[in-house]
C-alpha cells in the first residue's frame, strides 16, 4: 500500500477541525475590537454592492435559468432581482453575481476574495430565518476568520497547485458562518466544517470563464449545506481538516498549522480585508491610481505627448495586452487601465465596456503609454511620468495603490463605489437607502428590512 | 510566479475534455454490444437495490431532514421512501442511501462505485422529463464510462493522495450522463464537464462517517447541476480537465491521458463493473466465500474444532478486527466474515448488524478461526482449511472469489442480493415487480412506471 510519492503525511497534526469549531460555537457575540466590527460592515457593504451590481449579467441568467428547473421555493431573495429561490440556490446565485464583475474584496496575504462564500451563504439563511444583523456580521466575521486562517496554512503552495482558493477553502468559511448562525453546538459546527471539507470548489483554469465566479456561490452553496446537514445529525470525520488523507494534507503540501491557532479569538483575518477601487486585477491598480492622480493634477488627455510608465514585470506578463478588442481584454490591459485613469479619473465596470474600450479617444490615448519592464519596481508600485505637449515632465510614482492595506478605501470612496455598482440596477435612491441600512446592521433587529431593498 | 514544487505542468495534454464531450454527445444510442448493455441493465438493478434497501438509515433521515428545509419541490422520487423532493435532492439523497451500506458496485481497476453518482444523477433527472429506459441505460453507459477513464488516468496517485475517487470523478461521469439524457451538443457537453471538473467531492478520510456515502450523492448532486448550467449557456474552460491548471493535474501527478482515448467508444469500462455479494469491503471476500463453501459442503458450526486461514497481510492490516463489538466493526473483522459465511451462508447486510455480530454462537466460532498471514497468497484469494472435532481437515481454496471480473454474480444471484435488500423495505411483491422491470429497462417507454414502484 505504501504506493504514495507524496510530502509525508502529517499524523501529529494539531486538532483544528475541533479547535475551529469550539471558536466558531463558542466565541463571544462581537467578541472583537470596533475597528474589526467596522470593517465587517465594510466587508458586507462592498460585497452587497458588488452582487447587486452584477445582477443582470449573463451568468446570472444562464444559472437562474437552471436554477429555476429545480421550481425552487421562493425563500430568499436574488440581490437586484426579482426572483426568489431557496437559500441554498440563492446562495450559489449571489455569490456568483458577487464574483462576476472581479471588484469583491480581497485578503491580500492569501488573495482569497473571503465574502463571496461566506456573505452569500449567510445572508440567504438569515433572510430565510429572520435573523437579526447582529447575528449576521458574527457569522460573517468567524466565518471568514476560518476561511483565511486555513488559507494561510496552505498558501502559497494550494494555490500555485491549481487551487483557486477563494472557493477551495470557502467552503469552509460558509459552513463555519452558517453553523453559528444556526446556533450549532461545537460538536455539530465540527461535523459540518467535516462535511464541507470534502467539497472543495475551485480551479485556475476557469479563470476567464463564468465557472471562476460560480466557484464562490458552489462554496456558499456547499457550505450552507453542510451546515444544515449537520444540524440534523449528519457525521463526518472530527479530524476531516487535519488527518493524513483530511481536507489539508490531500490539497497542500504547505501544513502551517500555527496560522489556525496563534492569536485566535485575538487576531481577526477580516482585519485585513481590502477592497478594490477598480475593476480588474490589483496588479494593475497602482498604474491606474498614478494615472487618477495626474487627472487630479489637472492633466487632460489633449496635453498628453506619450506616458512613459515603469512597473514590474509580472505587470506586463499579466497584464501586457496592448491592443485590447473588448471589455473584458481591457481587464487584462495595463494600457486600458492608464488611458481609463487618466480619461474618467476611475475604472469601474463601466470603463471596462466594449464601448469604452474600443472608443477612439480611449484607443488613442492607451497608444500613447509606453512600458518598460523595472524590476526594482515592487509589484505592489508603478511609477508613471506623463511628457506634455509642452515639454512639461509630470511624474507620480505610486508605491501603495488606493484600495491596498497601506491605503484602503475610505468609507466614503465605498460610498461612492457601492453607488456606482447599484444605481443602474434599482436607482438612486434605493442605493442610498441600502447603504444607510448597510452602515447600521449591526443593529438591525431583522435582516429582512435590508434584503427586502435589495430585491429588483 | 515560480513558486510550483509539484511534479512539472504538462502543457501537450490532449484535448481530452472536447474527446469525451464529443464521445457523451454524439454517440449512437445502444452503440455497444448485448454483453455491455447486459452489464448496464445489471449495474442498474444492483445499484437500485443498494439505494432501496438503506432507505431506511438514519443518514437518509439526517439528509432527508436538512433538504426539507429547502421547501423542496416533489419533482423525483427517494427510493424506498414516501419523500418527493426537487431533481438535486434526489440526486443526493439517491446517491448517499445507495453506497451507505458499501454493498454498490466496484470498477475493481480504480476501485471507483460508478453507479452512485452516476445513476442516481441520471435517475432524477430522467423521472423529472419522463425519459425512456433506453435513453437512462445509453446516458449510464457513457457517463460510467468518462468517470472509469479519468480514474484510470490518474489511478493510483489521486487516490494514494486521499481523494475517494468515487465522488472526486463521479460528478464528471453525471455531469456527462446528464447532459446525454439533456441532448445537450458536443459544445455544452464540455462546459457541462467543465463546470463539473471544478466540484470533486471526496476525502478518505471521511470512511466510517456519513460523509463518504455523501461523496457519490454530492457527485451526483453536481454533476446534474452542472448540466442544468450548462443547458442555459454557462461556460467554463473547454479545457478544463487537461490544462496544468485544469483537474487532472491539480489532482494528480499520474496523467495517463491515453486511458481516455485508448477504445474509446468501442472498450466500455461498465463491462469492469462487478458486484459485491457480500455487505463488506472487498478484502474478506475470498475468506467468506470459501466458509460458505464449507457450508455447502455439508459442515457445520458445531462440527469445527477451529479453522485455519491464510491470506495476504493486507487483509489482516484492514480487516483484522478479532472481537468486534459492533456491526460496523464486524465490516472489519476477517473472523467475522468467516464465522457469518459457515453460519448463515451468506453475509449480507443483516449479518452485520449489531445483533449478528455479538449473539454468543457468533462470537463462539470467529473465536476459532486463526488467521496466518501468508504473502505467497494473492490479496484476491484466500486459503481455509476447517479441522473437525473428529479429526478431519477440509480444505478449500479461493483464488478468485464470488463477485469478482472472474466469477461474476449470476443474474439470479443479483436477483437473490436485490430481495433481500428490497423486500424489507418495499415487500416482496413489489421487490418482485421492480425486479422484472429493471431487466426490461431497455424496452421502457417511460422510466417514471418503474420509479413509481420505488416509492414506499
Amino acid at each position: 500500500m505504501a504506493r504514495n510519492t507524496h510530502v509525508a503525511a502529517d499524523t501529529s497534526a494539531p486538532a483544528i477541525t475541533q479547535i475551529l469549531a469550539r471558536f466558531v460555537a463558542n466565541h463571544p457575540s462581537r467578541g472583537w475590537s470596533d475597528a474589526v466590527d467596522h470593517e465587517a460592515h465594510r466587508t458586507f457593504y462592498n460585497w452587497l454592492g458588488c452582487a447587486i451590481g452584477a445582477a443582470r449579467h449573463e451568468a446570472a441568467d444562464a444559472a437562474l435559468a437552471a436554477v429555476a428547473m429545480l421550481q425552487p421555493a421562493p425563500q430568499a431573495t436574488v440581490l437586484g432581482r426579482k426572483e426568489r429561490v431557496d437559500m441554498a440556490s440563492a446562495a450559489l446565485v449571489n455569490g456568483i453575481t458577487s464574483h462576476t464583475f472581479d471588484f469583491d474584496d480581497t485578503h491580500l496575504k492569501t488573495i482569497i476574495h473571503p465574502a463571496g462564500p461566506v456573505a452569500s451563504a449567510v445572508l440567504a439563511l438569515a433572510e430565510t430565518r429572520g435573523s437579526s444583523g447582529r447575528d449576521v456580521l458574527d457569522a460573517l466575521v468567524l466565518g471568514i476568520d476560518v476561511a483565511c486562517r486555513i488559507g494561510n496554512t496552505m498558501y502559497p503552495d494550494h494555490y500555485d497547485r491549481g487551487w483557486h482558493i477563494t472557493g477551495s477553502t470557502g467552503m469552509l468559511g460558509a459552513a463555519a458562518a452558517c453553523a453559528r448562525l444556526l446556533k450549532l453546538d461545537e460538536k455539530k459546527t465540527q461535523m459540518a466544517l467535516g462535511i464541507a471539507a470534502s467539497q472543495p470548489v475551485g480551479l485556475r483554469e476557469q479563470f476567464g470563464t463564468m465557472t471562476k465566479p460560480f466557484h464562490p456561490g458552489g462554496a456558499a452553496r456547499a457550505g450552507l449545506t453542510s451546515a444544515l446537514l449537520a444540524m440534523h445529525g449528519f457525521t463526518s470525520s472530527p479530524r476531516a481538516l487535519e488527518a493524513p488523507r483530511g481536507f489539508v494534507q490531500v490539497v497542500s503540501d504547505k501544513r502551517a498549522w500555527n496560522e489556525v491557532t496563534d492569536e485566535l479569538g485575538e487576531r481577526f483575518e477580516i482585519s485585513f480585508n481590502t477592497y478594490k477601487p477598480f475593476a480588474c486585477g490589483i496588479v494593475i491598480h497602482p498604474s491606474i491610481d498614478a494615472c487618477v492622480q495626474l487627472r487630479e493634477q489637472g492633466i487632460r488627455a489633449e496635453q498628453v505627448e506619450r506616458i512613459e510608465l515603469r512597473v514590474h514585470s509580472l505587470v506586463l506578463e499579466l497584464t501586457g495586452k496592448k491592443e485590447p478588442q473588448d471589455g473584458l481584454q481591457g481587464k487584462f490591459s495595463v494600457y486600458h487601465g492608464c488611458a481609463a485613469g487618466l480619461l474618467f479619473g476611475r475604472a469601474g465596470e463601466d470603463e471596462f465596456e466594449d464601448a469604452i474600450v474600443t472608443r477612439p479617444d480611449v484607443v488613442a490615448l492607451r497608444r500613447k503609454v509606453q512600458a518598460t519592464v523595472d524590476d526594482s519596481i515592487d509589484e505592489a508600485a508603478a511609477d508613471v511620468t506623463a511628457i506634455l505637449t509642452d515639454g512639461r515632465r509630470v511624474h507620480v510614482r505610486v508605491d501603495h495603490a488606493i484600495g491596498s492595506l497601506q491605503r484602503p478605501l475610505s468609507d466614503a470612496q465605498l460610498d461612492g463605489k457601492f453607488t456606482q455598482l447599484v444605481e443602474p440596477v434599482l436607482g438612486a435612491e434605493r442605493a442610498k437607502a441600502i447603504g444607510q441600512a448597510c452602515w447600521k446592521l449591526g443593529t438591525a433587529p431583522d435582516v429582512r428590512a435590508l434584503v427586502k431593498l435589495c430585491a429588483a
